[in-house]
Parts: structure tokens; C-alpha cells; sequence
């Protein structure tokens, strides 16, 4: 097992750049890279894949790396399979699993990883790395034939985690309410990252990054707190059995 | 069409007890019945359907209704058959769709309801009362094979629907935003019931009630205002097409 793995909760935090909060972060992954695939399939706000990965590519060649996004291949799984390192960007997690189960790239991009590619995500692109997108914030727009996601990771994520509100007088649920939910249902852990929190994964080690704690999620436990100095790997040895 | 349906955003607004905002509409809603058959699938924050049920029961009873939880008969479909009223609680929408299915209970909810059986919902009960849960909030917890709903009005609703906190650094989308993204993949009307709204529907003629003014969604258009004397029957109208 050779992951390697950058998940990050948003790509853009309140007051910085697109992508800007994890340059470092990104340059550490990619280093030795001179290109990256970008899967734009989660289309933020309706955008076009072309539009959207303009905007990636914007941000990446800055820093030396070339884009190509993956809509302008004619054989996706081909793009996959030869790319050096893939960037799932952020959008509709619906929209992205259910485009990446259609153009069959599910199987390819689990296998790439595997053998140590390096991989991207944020916030969908974050999610869809986890189990299943069953802990997603994003509204069910197009149905999906199976929730199961890439599982490059054997816990689910819940990106853009948010605090409740003490001053907040709206009734619906919390997120610590919604995950308790998930969890009469399922059985795997799940991590709520903060916006400008990361996970770094490289093989079975696991490191939080970004300036937060993490809340951790097990099923009939109370939520935990994880600052990033805090041993996280205990969540990925489901993966391993 | 007989509809007799009353959609409430949320069964307990900030401040008030369970159903008491709503107190004068359901009872206007069941005038002459005595009993409402209450379908406690939701679960919120997992309760059981028996405890659910009996929150339910304790408010109805006060205004001289008896519940019985569909739960409770061995023939799900028979005890629709031949309920007086129904009453879906909120909780999460992808539980409470599954095990309609699971129990076979849709169509027969949609005959009834067509007949004329009054039918409220709060929340969730109303999320499933739309055209399909794709403008849900919930959370994914399980995976349901097909997202249509209910179907007894021809829009989408969206409840507990929040306008964006001006002061917020979150970087998640606003509502607003999302159901534009549910408009590049899905036609049909979305309309946003703040708390404390609700939607009377008598046959063709609709009904926002309650302090607040409802956000409407059409596709390709600005999203509109209509106050509680607004005219919003022209929603109801893709349902006789």
C-alpha cells in the first residue's frame, strides 16, 4: 500500500486564493510531478469542465505544474491510467460520483493510487476519496446507483465540518446530529474536517494539517477531537483487513 | 383532484412546542376526524418509531385526535387504506423514502391522498410530499434506489430553508446556490419554506401560511419572493399536465 493521498476540506478559505491555504501541502504531494490530471466532473455552481479546469490550471502553473482536464480525452480511463498525479475538484458530490461511475473510472483511479500515484481532492473531490458519500453536505440533484465511493480510505469524510451556531435560532439538525444519524446506519468512521484542515496520507500513516483540530466520529462514541500533532492512524487500518 | 394537504417546513419552530406554530391548520386540516395515522420512518437522531409515535400521540391527543403508528399493524399498506388522516414526521428523508418503499407504501399514500385523505407533513414528511428529495438537506445516510417521491404536489420543496448569514466565513455553498445547481440537472419548481411556513393545498389552490414570505426557484430564472397572500397556485399546475 503506497497511497498518496492530500485531502483537503475547501479549496478556497475565507480571505486567501484558490488553493493558496495548501501550496506547501500541494508542492510536498507533487513533488517530481511536471503534470496533473484534473477530473473536473463536480462542476461548482453549474460550471462548464472546461471553465472549471481553466481555473485549476490557473493555480497549477504557477507552481510549474502542467493541467489537462480529463473531459478532453477521448478515452477518460486511458487519461487515468497514464496520468502522474489526478486532482478531483470540488462541486456536487452527486453529479461527480455518478460521472465517475459512468465513464468507468471507479476501478482505475483505485488501482493508480494504489500503486502510489499521488492524488488531490477537495471538498467532493475530498469526499469521493472516503467510503461512501453518505456523509456529503451537498443536496441529492441527480440520483447515483450506489453511494460506495473511491475508498481510497477506509473511513468517510464530512469536508467543510462546521461548528453549531450557540446564537443560531434555525432547527435543523447539526452536523454532530446528522453524522450520530449516519451512524445508526453505518458502521465506519467517520472525520469532519475544518475549512482549511488537510489530511495527508502516505501508506498506513495519516497526518491532519491545516491550523485545526479534526472531530472524530465513531459509531456509538462520543466525538472525539484530533489536533493535527494527534496519532490519526487508527483510522486507516480497516483498510488493511 | 381532492388534495387536502398541509406542508409544514418544520414541526417545531425556535421557541415553541412540537406542532404548536402549526396548531390552528392542523386542525382545521382534520376538522370531523377523529384519528391520524402517524408514519414514524424519519427517525430523527434515530428515535424509535415507537418513541416517535408517542411524541406524536401527545400532541394530537390534546386537541382530541388519536394517533396510531404504522408501525404498530402487521399491514402497513391496509392501515393507509384505511386511515382516516396520515401524518409524516420529519427526520432524515433518505431513511423515511427507503422504507416507504420497503414497505410498499407509496402508491397507496398517492391514491389516498388524491382521494382527498388529508395528509400533513413536517419537515421530512414534507420534503417527500414533492416531486422527488433531490432538495433535501439531509444527509445521505442511506442509499435509496430512486430519489422520485411521493409526488403529491408537482414541485420540489426544500424545508427549514435558511437565507445565507451575511457575517459567515464559511465557504460552503449557500442555499441559494444549491438548488441553482438542482436546476441544471432537474426542471421543475423548488420553493423554500422558511421555519415557521407552511403550505395549504386544496385541490388546485395552494397556500403559503405562517410569518414568513417563501423563496421560489424556476429554472433559468431569478429566485422570486411571494408573501403568504400571494397567488402560488400556478406551482400546482404541471401536476394536471
Amino acid at each position: 500500500m503506497s497511497r498518496n493521498l492530500l485531502l483537503i476540506s475547501t479549496s478556497t478559505t475565507h480571505g486567501t486564493g484558490y488553493l493558496e491555504h495548501a501550496e506547501q501541502q500541494v508542492k510536498t504531494l507533487l513533488e517530481g510531478k511536471k503534470s496533473i490530471l484534473f477530473i473536473p466532473y463536480a462542476r461548482p455552481g453549474g460550471t462548464s469542465h472546461k471553465d472549471y479546469t481553466a481555473k485549476a490550471r490557473e493555480a497549477f502553473e504557477k507552481w510549474g505544474i502542467s493541467v489537462s482536464g480529463v473531459h478532453e480525452y477521448d478515452d477518460p480511463v486511458k487519461a487515468v491510467k497514464e496520468a502522474e498525479a489526478v486532482f478531483i475538484g470540488g462541486g456536487n458530490t452527486f453529479v461527480l460520483l455518478r460521472q465517475l461511475y459512468q465513464n468507468k473510472l471507479v476501478e482505475p483511479l483505485r488501482e493508480r493510487v494504489q500503486k502510489g500515484m499521488p492524488y488531490m481532492g477537495t471538498s467532493a473531490g475530498t469526499n469521493v476519496a472516503g467510503r461512501t458519500i453518505g456523509t456529503t453536505n451537498d443536496m441529492p440533484i441527480v440520483h447515483v446507483k450506489t453511494f460506495d465511493a473511491l475508498q481510497l480510505v477506509p473511513f468517510n469524510i464530512n469536508p467543510h465540518f462546521q461548528d453549531p451556531d450557540p446564537n443560531s435560532t434555525h432547527m435543523g439538525e447539526t452536523r454532530d446530529t446528522r453524522i450520530a444519524e449516519f451512524h445508526n446506519h453505518n458502521r465506519q468512521p467517520v472525520i469532519g474536517l475544518r475549512e482549511g484542515s488537510m489530511l495527508r496520507v502516505q501508506g498506513d500513516r495519516m497526518t491532519l494539517m491545516g491550523p485545526h483540530s479534526a472531530r472524530v466520529f465513531l459509531q456509538s462514541e462520543k466525538p472525539m477531537e484530533f489536533k493535527p500533532s494527534d496519532d490519526l492512524n487508527f483510522l486507516l487500518e480497516v483498510y488493511e483487513a
